[in-house]
């Protein structure tokens, strides 16, 4: 079975090396030349070019760009590609990317494998990276059962946990765990930096430590991918960041009114909360 | 040379546990028997007791209680030892506590070792908690210096780092980089669980993974700690939470107005200020 995938960057070039290790003979495409023979190079693909009509009989394909890519490689490949091609996505974000691309498509299948890492492109490319980590599959009333079929196995055979979930439900779960969090992480970053007594921020920066760290980290990521959540996610983003802002202003407020004993209550139900997301 | 020790949970006991491998005699008092029967079984202290009388002849005094106990140990301190003695405490805010204390003990030297974990108690305490981590010191106008380098001479015998630094300017830093990623992160959990589709928090709950894992773990931690924070840090913690929403609301319009390429500049600074916090 021919495997083609779009995008040889740390999703699309992990995938390569695992589906190789499997026995499949996998086809890459990347725009850059340089991509293309590292690829090779690295036998992330056994094949790569950047004409995406190498890929025209595969059986499968994985496009792996960015979200905003997604759309325009899918109108590029039908003119070269059989009806029965399956081709699938990476992107974090479900809904627009499945409404736009099933109509034109009808073996589209939505995918979101949770398994970034702070590295980026083909040189943070590694083996069983998607080993244990969930693998969301979109599926809606138009999604062919036998297209979900065989995404779901190729997703299986990585070690991946699939799960199966609406494209909507998908983009409302994620904006709680995934979005929101880049967005107050990058908040308190830029929060920081706006003290004006420059004594005091310099003992910020030494003082910090693992609080600042972990709760930071997100907020220092990506910014491309982090403005493409917000964008290709905006309504559910912002639903959760005007949440976010009412509980802060509970936070506030106890603070504000020296609330203390409803404040350590709250910070109680935070703490037993957390678990059940963390398990 | 005889310390003595209030309070015998993470720091109290891992302090404990590395003077006394440095050969200090170590004198230890805990409201509990049962943490006192502990503290000379796994070797904390040399001696054991509740009552406050062990340490009349300690040369330094470490009070390692909760913040709020802090000014009542030291009246209870007062009429049992003599005015020699140099007494120090490692509670996380300053200034209130140097307050305080200070006009009633001159020989009183705030501390703040920077060397928190998750866990707490005496069954916490570890060698070496302290090597390679901030000890803050505050002098102010009254500190005597004797009393100063004293504190100082111990806590770099931990392998720490010393800081000095004016009361007032630690709790600002540290409303920064501690308190107020506690808020923040205790407010993400709380808006998560504040989601009414049961479906959408069910996925939530499946999908939440190191992202989310690391912008909650700080709001997951121990509440009444969290709590004494913001009412002894009140204003630092207020003042650094008012910007942190005019931070947030700066976000939240630029998605509302679409305005995607001020906010992937904004990420791009958030990206690289963070190395300014943790090299």
């Amino acid at each position: 079975m021919k495997i083609g995938i779009v995008g040889l960057g740390l999703i699309g070039g992990s995938l390569g090396l695992d589906l190789r290790d499997r026995g499949l003979k996998v086809l890459g495409v990347s725009r850059q030349s340089q991509t293309c023979q590292k690829a090779v190079e690295r036998g992330v693909v056994d094949e790569a070019s950047q004409d995406l009509a190498l890929l025209k009989e595969s059986e499968i394909i994985f496009i792996c760009t960015p979200i905003g890519l997604i759309l325009p490689v899918l109108q590029d490949l039908i003119p070269l590609i059989n009806p029965e091609t399956v081709i699938t996505d990476v992107g974090s974000v479900k809904a627009p990317i499945v409404d736009q691309c099933s109509p034109l498509w009808p073996n589209f299948v939505g995918g979101h494998p949770m398994a970034g890492t702070a590295e980026q492109g083909i040189d943070a490319a590694q083996r069983d990276l998607f080993v244990g980590r969930s693998y969301v599959l979109t599926s809606t009333d138009h999604t062919p059962l036998v297209a979900l079929r065989k995404v779901e196995e190729i997703a299986r055979s990585l070690g991946a946990i699939i799960e199966i979930c609406p494209p909507e439900i998908h983009d409302q779960a994620v904006a709680w765990i995934s979005h929101l969090p880049v967005m107050i992480s990058a908040s308190l970053i830029d929060a920081c930096m706006s003290e004006r007594e420059t004594i005091v921020l310099q003992w910020a920066q030494k003082f910090a430590s693992s609080g600042f760290r972990d709760t930071s980290r997100v907020g220092g990521g990506n910014p491309e991918l982090g403005m493409m959540m917000a964008q290709y996610n905006k309504t559910a983003v912002l639903r959760s960041l005007m949440q976010y802002r009412q509980s802060l202003d509970q936070f506030i407020n106890y603070i504000e009114q020296d609330n203390w004993e409803t404040l350590e209550q709250l910070l109680k139900s935070t703490q037993q909360v957390r678990n059940q997301f963390l398990d």
